[in-house]
């Protein structure tokens, strides 16, 4: 495993000071970087929670994130702490919660798309399976835009046991597939610990975890052009269950 | 504008080949691929309609593909055709039609996700400005899954005339933007000309767009983490009217 790992840009930087769960090495700041509001605010953040930072040649940033894309701004800092599937039952035993699987998702980008939705749509945690598929790296906590702070990450050896842990725990494993019969908007969402499984982008979920699921659900289209990005696919899974979570609790107050 | 452009991967080239939309100048193909089942069905339907294919060594179409993506494939096309939006109005007129604009979004993989979730939902159109913003490139052309090829894509210089005509029209403008006041849920999107505007990933929509806008919505959410991506975003309000569409299709039927 990386000993450090580091996020860039200035909002992911800010993002990760103010969650204030990352251990930070050190701030690396382009001694040519225009001193704007949010290099301010990183100075000031970083001073306040007693964090080294460095001007330095922006060069040296180009070494680190040869792309370009650090803004001026690079922060070395430790790996994200993956936690254990039981500990992570344990804690949210006590309230209904929810969770999105990820079997094999290859692209770093839609990972870090799909855990800003689950941040957004109130999702608890997310499972990874540490042999095949992305685990987190530098593009996946960039493009999560620091969400990836505010979630917990859960790597297990075996989706399949995973999966079988979360249902003797009295949570629902609902599937998606296209070949599924029922449609997403025709489950309710609003009374059960929630474990979505989502696919990789060519080859779907695997058999073996389709037959070990809960419910299959599908998206239905208005065309046959059935090929939805898997980040896409999942938002608009994670905020129907929003959704009728909103109107449910509106509903209670009346 | 460019005289060509290109589309690489297996899958993009056969989507492009069977939309049959397209004006293919040559397929280029590696001589070390193997031959699949996928390159069986590219050489196939390049016969079938007359298209020349080449086999080449690996090196020149890393040459023209640089980052490696093309799986051996790679077929030099005519540059997509923008069409007016008095014609894609005038073509659409005689049915509940919708269009989405993008205002300023910059990341080819967003656009080539939106169109593709424009696709499955039943989307007619894109309309992108041609001043700010990403237009269509070979990005977006590999990321939209062929997409690309069924829906209209309509350059237009000026956003609020765009907007303006649009609602002369008859259509409705319904704007994104997290300071709304009205959930994305509580519009009835089933009667209705239906055009979404959405804004680029860090500025949003500009104000002379929201002012025009008949509806401005949010997407509600479960934490106050209020970071969605673009295309994330755009596939929720998408699913959302098709969800409207589809359950209103199935009572009409009974």
């Amino acid at each position: 495993m990386d000993k450090e790992t580091i996020i860039y840009g200035k909002n992911a930087v800010i993002e990760a000071l103010e969650a204030g769960n990352r251990t930070f090495n050190k701030i690396l700041i382009s001694n040519s970087a225009h001193s704007d509001t949010k290099i301010e605010k990183i100075k000031n953040l970083a001073k306040s929670q007693g964090i080294i930072f460095q001007f330095v040649n922006i060069q040296k940033l180009n070494q680190i994130e040869p792309e370009g894309r650090h803004q001026g701004v690079i922060a070395q800092i430790a790996p994200i702490k993956y936690i254990e599937l039981e500990d992570f039952i344990e804690q949210n035993k006590n309230k209904l919660s929810s969770v999105v699987i990820l079997d094999g998702v290859e692209d770093s980008h839609n990972v870090g798309a799909i855990i800003r939705s689950c941040v957004c749509s109130g999702v608890d945690g997310i499972i990874l399976p540490s042999r095949h598929g992305v685990l987190i790296n530098s593009t996946v906590e960039k493009t999560s835009a620091g969400a990836i702070n505010h979630i917990s990450i859960i790597k297990v050896n075996s989706l399949v046991s995973a999966v079988q842990k979360l249902k003797e725990n009295n949570w629902w494993v609902i599937a998606s597939d296209h070949h599924a019969k029922d449609n997403y908007y025709d489950v309710d969402y609003t009374d059960m610990n929630f474990a979505l499984i989502m696919g990789a982008e060519h080859a779907g979920i695997s058999k073996s975890l389709l037959k070990l699921s809960d419910f299959v659900i599908k998206i239905p289209m208005l065309t046959n052009f059935n090929s939805l990005n898997v980040s896409n696919a999942t938002a608009i899974i994670l905020f129907e269950r929003c959704r009728q979570l909103l109107k449910t609790a509106k509903n209670a107050k009346r």
